[in-house]
C-alpha cells in the first residue's frame, strides 16, 4: 500500500473486487466491486481524455508519449529534457496535463467531476478531501515537480493552483463497477455512455497506446508480456483495463508490488487475458 | 543512414520497398521489394524467438523487459542496473539474447540462418562479411557492452565469441518479402510455413508485446502512438511489423529520422494503419 | 553575466576590482574595489561560517563535503543521494546550511549582516531587495530543491522561511574591500578582526578544505590547478580567495565564463599565484 | 581489501607501516615500512608526471581535471562526457595517460619502472606478474572502459596494448619507504633524488592540485576535510601524500573503508596533520 498517503495506509488490504462493462452496457461483477477506493493515477487517464477532447493534438508539444524508463517521479528525466515530461501518465506529465485542462476550462476539476459522474451514472462521486490534504502534506515531491516544470516555463498556472488540482483528481473515490463504466468511451472508440462522441476513434486509440506503453509505472513492458492490454494503475490499489472494441475492466485490491501496482489485480487481468485469449496481441 | 557502419553509407538513400504477407501465405509487394538490405537489429527478434523457443521463459532472468527510456546502446543504464539489460532489443539485451542462442546450440549463426531460409523460402540468405567486418572494427561500443556484461557475469561464452555471433547475425542481408515471410510466425500465433510450431501461441503474443513495447528505439511510444502495431526496426532502414492473425509487414527505405528508425518507413506504416484501421488498440 | 536574475543583467561588465587584506590589517586594492556588487554565492561562507561556530560538526550530518562533479544546481544527485546533498556550496547544500543557521538563531538574516558588518567595519552592509525580490521570482529550481529537501525531512523550518532567508543572502550588496575584511578569520585561523575567536584554528582549516574543492562549482579542479587557493565565486562576479597564514582576496568583474565563474577574476588570481608563488601546493 | 583482485585477498590486513622522507634525504619509518605491496593506483601519479613531463600541457585536451563525484570507475560519466575522462586519477583517465606515455615512449612499462628504481634507491622494483594476470582475468570492467574511450577516439595504441600497460604497473610492487622517496619530486617542486629537474616548479605544484581534488576516489572532498593534503590512494591499502617543500609520506595498511581508502592510513595521516599541523589550509 502507499503508506506515504496516511490515509490509503488503514484500507484492509484483504479487499478484492472486479468488473467488466461491456461495450454494450452489461457489467459483470465479482467481489468488493462496489467499495469506493482511492483512484489515485487512475484519474490521469480521464483528464488527458478531457485535454485531448478539447485541445487535440496540442499537449504533446509540451508532453512527450515515451516510457520512462525510470521510477515514475523521477526528477532526473524531467531536468535533463529540459522540464517536458516523458509521458502523461508520470507525476511530472499529469502536472502538465492538469494545467492544461485547468486553464483550457477555469476549473478542471468540475470538467473530470462531470465526466466520470456522468458515465458511472453516479452523480455524487467526488475527491476525499482527507485524502486531498494527506496528500497535500506529504506532497512536497510533487511540489519539487511543479516548481521545477515551472522553471522551464512549462506550466501555464500558478504551481499553486496546479498542486491543487492534481491532489483533488487523485483523491478521487469510486468503485470497480464506476471506474469501468466511466471509461467505457476507450473501448467504445470514443464514443460515450448517451451515443455521444467525447473522442475522434483515432484520438482512443491513441490513448489506448499511450496507456499499454505507459500506464503501470516502470512495470509497462511486464505488463503488456503478461497481460497484453492498455491500462492504468493508481497506488490505491485500482488498475483499468481496455480491450477495444468489446469492455473495460476494473480490478481493485489495495497490495501493492514493488513496481506500485496492485498484486492481486495484475495476477487476476493475467488470469483473465490467459482464458478469455483477449490479449491485443 | 547509420553512417557508424560505413558499408551501410553508401546505399541510395531514395529506395523504398513495402511487402505484406497474409497469414494466407499471400503476399502483397510495393517498390523495391525484392531489393536486399542489411536487417541488422531486425534480426533481434529471430534470436529471441529461437532462444524462447529452445529454454522458455529462462532468459527473462538474464534480461528485463522494459522500455529503455535512453538511447538504445545506453552503458549508464546497463551499470545501474547491474549487467541486466532493460530488454532484448537494446544492444546489450541483444548480445545476452545471443550468447544464450549460442551457448544453447552451440552455433548461433546456423540456427538462425536455418530459420529465415526456410521460413522465407530462399536457401541462398546469409550475413554480409564486409558489414560484420566493419561492424567489428567500429564495433568499440559494442564491446565496452560486452565486456561490462561479462563484468556482472552475464555471459555464458567467451565476449569475442558473442561478438562475432551478434555482427554476424546483425549483417543478415534479406528483402521485405523475405523479412515479411520469415516472421509470418509471429502474425500465425507460432505456426512455421510448414504448419509445424516453432513457439506457443502464448510465447507469439509476448514477443510481440515485447516488440510493441521495446522495438523501435527510443521511439516506442511514439510508434504506438502513431502506428499502433507490434514493430522491431534497424539501422539498415528497415522495419517489421505485425498485425495478429492477420499478416506481417515489412517496409524498407534507408534514410532514418532522430530516433533511428526509418524516415518513410514509419509514414508508410502511419498511413497503412490509419486506412485500415488495422491498429490493434 | 547571470542573465537569470534580471538585477544582475544590468551591471557593466568591464568593470573590474581586487582588493588583499592581509592578516595584519592592512589592504590593498586595484581598481573598482569600492563598487558595491551582489555578493550571491559568495554568502555561503559566511552561512557555513556561522553554523560550524555554533554547532561544530553536526552540519555534516545533513550535508556532504564532496565535489558535486555536475552543474552547480543539479537535482539528479541530491535525489540520487537521499536529500542529502553533496557539499554546502551546491544551492542543495547552501540551502540546508541556511535552514540550520536560521533554526539555530531563529533570524539567519540577523547574524550574517552583523558578521559582514562587524568584520568589513561597515555598518551599512545589507541585502538588495530587488535582487531578492527578483530571485524570489525567478526561483521555481531553488523552490524545487528546498521542497525535494523537505520530502527527505532534510529542512527544519517550512519551506517558504528558508527560501525567503536563502534569497536574502544571496542579495547581500558588498565591495571587494568588505569582502576581503569580512572573511579575514579564514586566513587567521579562526580570529576576528577584533582579536577574538569565532572558529577553532581546525575549522577554519577545514571550511578552507571544503572551499578548495567545493568553491567554484564544477570547475574546482580547474581552479586548483589553475590558482592553487581555497576560493569561493558568486554569480555576481566576485570570487574571494584564501592563502592561509598570509591575506585573502577578493576580485570583481562581472562577466562569467561557462563555468560560472568570473572570467577576469579568474585570470588576476591565476596571475597573482604565478608571480607570487602563494599558491598552497 | 579490495576482494575482485584474487591475488590482493590474501594480505594478512593487520599490517600497517608509515615512512616519512624529508626533502634533505632523510626518512623517518614505522611498522611494516619495509613490507612491499600492491602500489595499484598510486601508480597513476608516476605516470602522469612522466606525461607531464614529456609532453606539458597537452594531456588535457584529452583528459579533464575535475573530481568525478561518481564511484571511481563510472561509465556513465564518461559517456555523458564524450569519453574525455574527468580526471587523470580515476580509471578512465588513467587508461588515457597510460595510452599517452606508451605512445610518447613506445614501452610505458620501462619509463615507470625506470623512474621509480631510480628515485627510490631500489633497483629491482618491479610489477608482480601474478598481480596484472589477476587483474587481466577480472579486468572486464577496464575493458569496457577502454573500449568506450575508443569508440570516441581517445586511445592512440591498441585497446589491447593500453590494457596491458595498465595492469602492469597497477600491480608494481613496492614498500612504503620506497614509495615516499619515489614521489619525492612533488615535494621538491619538481625535482629529482640526483638534483635534475623532472618537472617545472608550475607542474609539480599543479600534480599535486590534482591529487587533492581527485586523488582518493570519492572521498576527496572528506580527505581534504579531515587531512589537509595532497594525496593518492590505492586499493593495495597503500596512500601517498605531499606536504609542498617539506616532505612525502607513504602509509600502507590493507584493510579499506567503504570509498576503497585504506582506514587505518587514513587515521594515521588525519593524526599526523593534525599533530604536527602542517595541513596545506
Amino acid at each position: 500500500m502507499a503508506d506515504y498517503i496516511p490515509s490509503l495506509a488503514s484500507v484492509d488490504p484483504q479487499q478484492f473486487g472486479m468488473a467488466v462493462a461491456s461495450n454494450d452496457g452489461e457489467v459483470q461483477v465479482v467481489g468488493d466491486c462496489d467499495v469506493s477506493f482511492s483512484v489515485q493515477s487512475i484519474s490521469k487517464v480521464f483528464s488527458l481524455a478531457l485535454v485531448v477532447a478539447n485541445d487535440g493534438d496540442q499537449i504533446w508539444r509540451r508532453v512527450s508519449r515515451e516510457p520512462s524508463g525510470n521510477p515514475f517521479n523521477s526528477l532526473l528525466q524531467l531536468d535533463q529534457e529540459h522540464g517536458k515530461p516523458r509521458n502523461p501518465f508520470i507525476n511530472a506529465g499529469a502536472l502538465v496535463v492538469t494545467d492544461r485542462l485547468h486553464s483550457i476550462t477555469g476549473d478542471a476539476t468540475a470538467y473530470i467531476r462531470a465526466l466520470v459522474r456522468r458515465e458511472s451514472g453516479n452523480p455524487h462521486i467526488d475527491g476525499d478531501p482527507h485524502v486531498a490534504r494527506s496528500e497535500g502534506q506529504q506532497g512536497h515531491r510533487n511540489a519539487a515537480l511543479a516548481h521545477l516544470l515551472a522553471s522551464y516555463g512549462n506550466l501555464e498556472c500558478p504551481v499553486e493552483a496546479v498542486l491543487e488540482q492534481y491532489f483533488w483528481q487523485c483523491s478521487l473515490s469510486m468503485t470497480c463497477r464506476e471506474l469501468a463504466l466511466a471509461a467505457s468511451f476507450l473501448s467504445r472508440n470514443g464514443i460515450r455512455a448517451d451515443g455521444t462522441r467525447l473522442l475522434s476513434g483515432s484520438h482512443a486509440k491513441r490513448i489506448n497506446a499511450v496507456m499499454l506503453t505507459c500506464g503501470t509505472y516502470d512495470a509497462a513492458g511486464e505488463f503488456a508480456y503478461r497481460v497484453g492490454l492498455p491500462a492504468k494503475s493508481g497506488v490505491g490499489g485500482g488498475i483499468l483495463a481496455v480491450i477495444p472494441d468489446r469492455c473495460t475492466i476494473c480490478v481493485w485490491s489495495p497490495a501493492l508490488g514493488p513496481s506500485g501496482n496492485s498484486t492481486a489485480g495484475l495476477a487476476a487481468l493475467d488470469a483473465f487475458t490467459t482464458r478469455t485469449g483477449w490479449s491485443i496481441f
